[in-house]
C-alpha cells in the first residue's frame, strides 16, 4: 500500500495558491452544513511516519475551518484516570458530538503504534487489538460517524532528510526529539508492520495513504478528502424504518413457550423465612463488605447491572447491596432519558461515562440493555440498531472484564400474578403511588413481547465472562439474598485469582 | 452548639410508624415538584460523629423518595484524576443538576474532618479552607441551590455504646473499623474542633445538629427538614429583573474616557517587521516547547484564556501557540452556547469540567469572562449575577493557581478603525465570510459599553496571581509575539520556583 506514496508527488506554490480559496470556501460551507444537519460526527484520524507533518496539517485544517466546531485530540501515556479504566475509555471520552469534526492524532491506533515501536507486543495481542479496532470502527459508522483515516507517509530517505533539515536549523531543532530519531532507526522493521496494520484495518474504514514529503501536496490532498467526507456526512440519510419493521420481529404467541422457556421454568415459589433472611442478610453483607475493603479489590472494580420487570423489587435489592458498601466507593447510576449531550453520541457513550476506575463500584439501576428491551419492544430503536446492540454490548462488557471489572448482571423476574398484586398494592399506598404509572400498565399488556426480548437478551449476552443471573423475585427476601450471595461468590472467584 | 444534642431525644416505635406514611407521601410529592420546577438542586450534606448512622439515614432518604432523581456521593482519599486537580474539582463534578437531590456524605468538609483527625492541618490552613467553603456555599446558594447541612451527633458515651453494640454482634462487627475506634479515642479533642467548624460555617448556610442516638428520632428529624428544604426550593422564585437593570449600569459617554483609560492608552502603532517576526516566532515557540516538555512542568499545568474584541485575531494567536505544543498535552476549549447539562449547573461548572490535570494544557477560546462581558452588556445575566461573578471568578482562579496552574489571560484589543478595516476585508473574502456575522456589526455599535465592561473586568480580576495581559493587536505579528513571549516569561518564573 505504501510504495506509490514513496514516489515524488508535488504541487507547485502557484497551483496551491490558485486551489486554496475555492477549497477553503467549500470546506467552510460543508462544515456548516454538517453542523446544521446534526449528522456525523466526522472523525479525521491523522497517523503516519514521525516527522511527516501531521501536526502542521491539523493546524491548517483548523485554520481553514471554524475552529469552534473542531476538536483536536492526541493521546500520550495513559494518565491516572485513563490507566485505571479500559483502554477504550479515553477514546470514548474524546469523541465529539454529532455535527462536529474531530481530528484525532493517531487515535485508537496510539497503543499499536507506540507498543510496536518498543517491540513489546506479541502477535496474538496485536491481532486481538486490531480486531477490537475493526469492531469499534464498525460501531462508530453504524452510529452515523464518518471516518477518514489518513496515513501521512515518508520514505526512509525522505524521513532522514526532513529530520536533518529541522535539526540543523538552530531555531527549529526543538521540533526533533530523540523519539523521532529512534523511529528513523527502526524504519525498515516498522515499514512491514505499517503495511500489515493498514491492510488489516482497511476493509470497512479504508486508510488513505498521503505522500507527506511535499507540504502543499499533503495539505491539499487531505483538505480535499476531508471536504468529500464532510459532504458525505451532511447528506447521509439516517432515516430508517422503525415501527413497521419492529412489528415483524415480535413473535406469535404460539411459538412463545419454547423461546421463553428460560423464564417460564423459573420456580417462583422459592421463599425465605424472616429469621433465615435476617441471618443471611448479615452474613452476605458482611462478606461483601470484607471483599470490597480487601486490598486485592483495588486491582478490580465492580459493576452491577439491575434489570427486571416492573415492580420486581430492583430498588429494594439495590439498597440491601449498598447497605454493605462504603459510600465513598460506590455510585448508583439510575438510567432514564438521555440528556442532549448523550443523544449526540453513540449509544454506549452514556454508559462509558460511568465506567469506574479500579477500586470503584458502580450500580446501574437499568442499563445499556434498554436498547434490546424497552427500545426494541416499543420500536424506539430500529431493528438494525437493536440487533447490532447485542454484539456491541458483548464487546463493551469484554473490555470491562479485561480491565479487571467484576461484572454481575441481574434480571429480576416476578410472576404475572405477583406483579398484578404489587401494582394494586402500590395504588393503595399513597407514598408508593409514584411507583405505579400508566406506563407500567401498558408494559404489562406487552408481557409476552418483553418475555421474548428478555430471553433473547439472556441468550445472546450471557457470555462466559459476563453471565446473567435470573432472580425469582416473588419473594423479596429470597431475591435479595440471591442477589447478595451471587455478588459475593463472583467476588470470591475473582479475588482468589 | 452540640450540648443540647447530647441529651436524650427519642421517638417511640408507635409514633414513628404513625408519622411515616404522611412524611413519605409529602417527601415524594415535594421531590416531584422540585423536579418539575427545574429549580434547586437541593443538597443534603450529612456529616457528624463516626458511627452516628449517617449511611442508614441516607439509605432511608433514598428509600422514601424516588432514587432515580437522587445522587448519593461520598469522598475518600483523592484518586489519581482528583489528586492532580484543585481540591474543589471533585465536588464540582459530583454536583447534581437542577431539579435533583444530592446527598453528600461529608461533602466539601471531607478534608477538614479527615485532616483534623490526623492532626496535620495548621490553624492558618484551616481558616483558609473554612473561608473557601463559605464562599463556595454562598456561590451555590446564589445559583439557586438549597443547602441542608446536618451534623448527626453522639455524645462520647453514646458513641462508645454504639460501637460496642455493633462490635459484639458477630454478624455486624464488620461495620466497625479501626478508624471508628480511633475517632472515638480522640473524641474530646475533636469535640472542640467540631464546635469551631460548625460555628464558622453556619452564618449563611446553617448546620442543623441532629441527636443521632435514637434511630427513629434521627430519621424523622432529617426527613422533615429535607421536606421543608424541598418545598422551599421548588417554590423559590428565580425571576429577577434583567434588561431593565442592565441598562442602569451602562454608563454615559461623558464618564467613559476616565474609566476606560486602560484601553484608550494602548499604543496601537506597535509593529513588527516580517523578518523580526519570523525570527522571534521560532525563538519563543522553541522556548515554549522546551518549557512544556520539561520535567518540572509535570508539577504544573497551563491554562490560557483568550478574550478580545471581534476580529482581534484570537484564532491566529492561538494557532501560533499550539504550533509549539505537543498535541498530546493540550486541548483547545472553544466556548459557545452551553449544553443543557451545562445550563442545569452553576455557571462555572462548564469550565471546571475542563480544568487540566498536572502536566496538561488547556486553551480557552473565550472563557468564564463571558458573564462579565457579553452577558453583562447584552443583559443576558442579571446585574446581581454578573456582579458577583467577579469574586467567584477570582476564587476559581485562586484555586487553579494554588493547585499549580500557571494561568495567563489575554485581552486582544484592536482600534476601532482597524476593526472596521478587518470586517470589510472579511466580507470580501469568501472563505472568511463566516467570520463576520450581523452579531459582529451589532456588537460594534456597543463599542463603548464593551470597552467599559472590559476595563472593569481587568480592574476587578487582574489579581496578583492572575493578571491580565492587554495585547495591542492592530499588527497581528506584534500581537502574536507578545502572546508567546508573555506565556514563556510566566513559565520562566513558575518553573524557576
Amino acid at each position: 500500500m505504501l510504495e506509490s506514496a514513496e514516489i515524488e508527488h508535488s504541487v507547485s506554490k502557484a497551483q496551491y495558491k490558485r486551489a486554496l480559496p475555492d477549497l477553503r470556501d467549500k470546506l467552510l460551507n460543508a462544515q456548516y452544513d454538517l453542523f446544521r444537519s446534526g449528522r456525523g460526527p466526522v472523525i479525521v484520524l491523522l497517523s503516519g511516519v514521525e516527522g511527516a507533518g501531521r501536526s502542521e496539517t491539523a493546524n491548517h485544517l483548523t485554520e481553514w475551518m471554524d475552529p469552534r466546531h473542531i476538536r483536536v485530540v492526541a493521546f500520550g501515556e495513559p494518565t491516572g484516570d485513563e490507566a485505571s479504566r479500559p483502554l477504550a475509555w479515553r477514546y470514548w471520552q474524546a469523541m465529539p458530538p454529532k455535527g462536529r469534526l474531530g481530528i484525532f492524532m493517531n487515535g485508537w491506533y496510539t497503543e499499536c503504534l507506540a507498543v510496536h515501536q518498543d517491540s513489546e507486543i506479541g502477535d496474538g495481542a496485536l491481532e486481538g487489538r486490531l480486531h477490537a479496532i475493526r469492531r469499534y470502527e464498525r460501531m462508530l459508522m453504524d452510529e452515523g460517524a464518518v471516518l477518514l483515516k489518513f496515513w501521512i507517509h515518508l520514505s526512509k530517505a525522505q524521513q532522514k532528510q526532513r529530520l536533518e533539515e529541522l535539526d540543523s536549523d538552530p531555531q527549529k531543532t526543538w521540533r526533533v526529539t530523540k523519539r523521532d530519531w529512534k523511529a528513523y532507526r527502526i524504519y525498515n522493521k516498522a515499514h512491514a508492520f505499517w503495511e500489515h496494520l493498514l491492510r488489516e484495518t482497511s476493509a470497512e474504514a479504508p486508510w488513505v495513504v498521503v505522500p507527506g514529503a511535499d507540504e502543499q501536496y499533503r495539505h491539499l490532498t487531505v483538505g480535499r478528502a476531508v471536504l468529500a467526507g464532510l459532504e458525505a456526512a451532511a447528506q447521509a440519510s439516517r432515516a430508517r424504518p422503525k415501527k413497521a419493521l419492529a412489528a415483524r420481529v415480535t413473535t406469535s404467541a404460539a411459538e412463545l413457550p419454547d423461546r421463553t422457556k428460560l423464564i417460564r421454568d423459573l420456580d417462583f415459589r422459592r421463599r425465605l423465612s424472616e429469621a433465615a433472611y435476617s441471618e443471611q442478610l448479615d452474613l452476605w453483607q458482611g462478606r461483601l463488605a470484607e471483599h470490597t475493603h480487601a486490598k486485592r479489590f483495588r486491582r478490580h472494580s465492580l459493576v452491577l447491572v439491575f434489570e427486571g420487570v416492573d415492580a420486581a423489587g430492583k430498588g429494594g435489592a439495590i439498597r440491601r447491596v449498598t447497605g454493605a458498601l462504603d459510600a465513598r466507593q460506590y455510585v448508583t447510576v439510575p438510567v432514564s432519558a438521555p440528556t442532549d449531550e448523550e443523544k449526540a453520541h453513540p449509544y454506549l457513550w452514556r454508559f462509558w461515562r460511568h465506567v469506574p476506575p479500579l477500586g470503584g463500584i458502580r450500580i446501574f439501576d437499568r442499563s445499556w440493555y434498554g436498547r434490546v428491551l424497552v427500545e426494541r419492544v416499543e420500536g424506539f430503536a430500529a431493528p438494525a440498531d437493536w440487533m447490532r446492540a447485542y454484539s456491541e454490548i458483548n464487546q463493551f462488557e469484554d473490555q470491562l472484564v479485561q480491565a479487571g471489572t467484576v461484572l454481575v448482571k441481574f434480571w429480576l423476574q416476578v410472576s404475572k400474578e405477583e406483579q398484578l398484586r404489587r401494582f394494586k398494592a402500590r395504588e393503595h399506598t399513597s407514598f408508593k403511588r409514584f411507583k405505579i404509572t400508566p406506563d407500567d400498565w401498558r408494559n404489562r399488556k406487552k408481557w409476552d413481547d418483553y418475555e421474548l426480548a428478555v430471553c433473547e437478551m439472556v441468550e445472546r449476552t450471557s457470555t462466559e465472562i459476563a453471565s446473567w443471573t435470573l432472580v425469582e423475585a416473588d419473594d423479596k427476601r429470597y431475591a435479595r439474598i440471591k442477589v447478595l450471595q451471587t455478588i459475593v461468590e463472583r467476588l470470591d472467584r475473582a479475588l482468589a485469582r
